[in-house]
């Protein structure tokens, strides 16, 4: 393993499920001299430097990016404008910003205003994850086979872009290119719609008066249960995305409705033809996203091969 | 295995998912002496053939529930009064008739009405099944640790009720006792409403005009593919599903509307509080689930362990 890394230092500003997969990820790759993490509470790095994936563990944001090649913004959405703000005088000339959030002209709105000429802001967003969160929750293979977006804007130095998506790519991802705005559209309808629908239906099994909660928990295998995995994603991180990609997520949500009032009307009045063409259409779209290698083929998700 | 078997003979009329794993739950508990199964089609006789879980397969019901100590309707719902006026006078006295439907009032009304005095109706529906159906994809553990719900009227005879109850812990679920009515107020929330709002996603997706289908299934990690599964369920079965419990389901779409109200315009409003606790309260429900065994506590669902 002589070859020298992908970047010499890369700081990792946020532990949770992201930033210390990106750790680990990394550190398969021998894709950094040095990894330095950060996290905003001395419990945390307390719990990152146990978990052990950073070379050296930060409470101080000033010292975690010292000379460092990589700054990757791996914390809430909403956190960002104040994170760019306390790091921008302490950045290598020469060095890149990227982030890690589910949404993307928000990177811009707050932390482009912050960064220093010669410091490369590049957004971008890995799409994967799982409902779970903290130090602990992070895995090398999350990345693998997964998409990564890349939002630079149009005027973005090419060489900056190139090793950021190379580094994406040596972390196990597919990198597409694609305008922050669009992204945005797009990630309204693929993740934030669904994360949406998701909690709105837990929240309300959660408070019917007519079946207990006790009725929920027993009888959801039947549909229900999968949603609760989405709805028990991080709260933080997802009422920064809602409250950061709003005009999307609403027109999307005004789509939804649209369609569920017709769908609605269908059961109202029996039409079963409208419910059966429905239905078969969508099957069709499980089999795209399978054959895509976007999911696992096995039924249930494969979560069968738990049982005894 | 000198044990007699549970029952001397068991009619599956149906068998796609669910009626091929009861097949091959019976025979890996010996419950029955013979596996009779009937398919409406000549090509799924002889699919149900080669996959080889029952003792005779029939293309007509009169020879299938000839001398049966247990018919079980594992077909859909909107078939069923057809099936019942059909099988109706072959029926051996003293036979259990029951079912696999996802819908239960509705089975009093179709089915009761066409039986013979002397046989038992008691109508069932295992919480257990995958997006897949036919013949081929049933298979033994199924019912594993699911519960089963039995909805009896209130007059039906207690030892055939035993009977059925001990028949389907064999197979290996829990069962529970219900009033019908009941049931289909607690399945229109954990299944069927469910079930309605992944297929009302995933329609919305299909059709838009700013996002890309092949972007849909790209980026459909971040969220969107736990909803194709559920909608890419049997089509048949689950038209039947809503036009046969139309009132519960519409009741609690009503509710889910209410909510989504809400939350809609606290996203507008950029009320943060309420999306952080809404989405606080959902993430315990997960927790409950899991405790009660009834979601596997791996993240993903555990298809992480699928990649390479």
């Amino acid at each position: 393993m002589s070859a020298k890394p992908h970047f010499d230092r890369v700081a990792l500003i946020g532990v949770g499920l992201i930033g210390s997969s990106m750790a680990h990820a990394i550190r398969r790759g021998g894709l950094a001299g040095h990894i330095a993490g950060y996290a905003h509470t001395p419990e945390i790095v307390e719990r990152a430097r146990k978990a052990g994936f950073a070379d050296s563990m930060h409470d101080d944001l000033a010292s975690c990016v010292k000379d460092v090649d990589l700054v990757v913004l791996a914390a809430p959405v909403g956190a960002f404008a104040s994170i760019a703000q306390a790091i921008a005088k302490d950045l290598k000339p020469g060095a890149i910003v990227s982030d890690t959030g589910s949404v993307k002209a928000a990177v811009f709105r707050d932390v482009a205003p912050h960064m220093p000429r010669g410091v490369h802001l590049i957004p971008a967003h890995p799409i994967a994850g799982t409902e779970q969160s903290g130090p602990e929750a992070g895995f090398p293979e999350l990345f693998d086979g997964r998409w990564c977006i890349l939002t630079p804007a149009a005027d973005a130095d090419p060489a900056a872009v190139e090793k950021l998506k190379t580094f994406w790519e040596k972390l196990g991802s597919q990198v597409e290119m694609m305008e922050a705005k669009h992204h945005d559209l797009v990630l309204a309808i693929t993740s934030h719609l669904p994360h949406l629908i998701a909690y709105n239906i837990v929240g309300t099994a959660n408070h019917l008066e007519q079946v207990t909660k006790g009725e929920v928990i027993k009888y959801s295998a039947g549909g229900f249960r999968d949603f609760t995995r989405i709805a028990a994603s991080d709260p933080t991180m997802w009422r920064d995305v809602f409250l950061n990609n709003r005009e999307a997520v609403l027109e999307m949500l005004g789509r939804f409705s649209e369609d569920l009032t017709d769908l609605q009307r269908a059961i109202r009045y029996g039409d079963g033809d409208f419910l059966f063409d429905l239905f078969t259409r969508t099957r069709a779209i499980r089999r795209s996203i399978v054959d895509a290698g976007q999911d696992s083929a096995a039924p249930n998700f494969g979560r069968n091969k738990d049982k005894p």
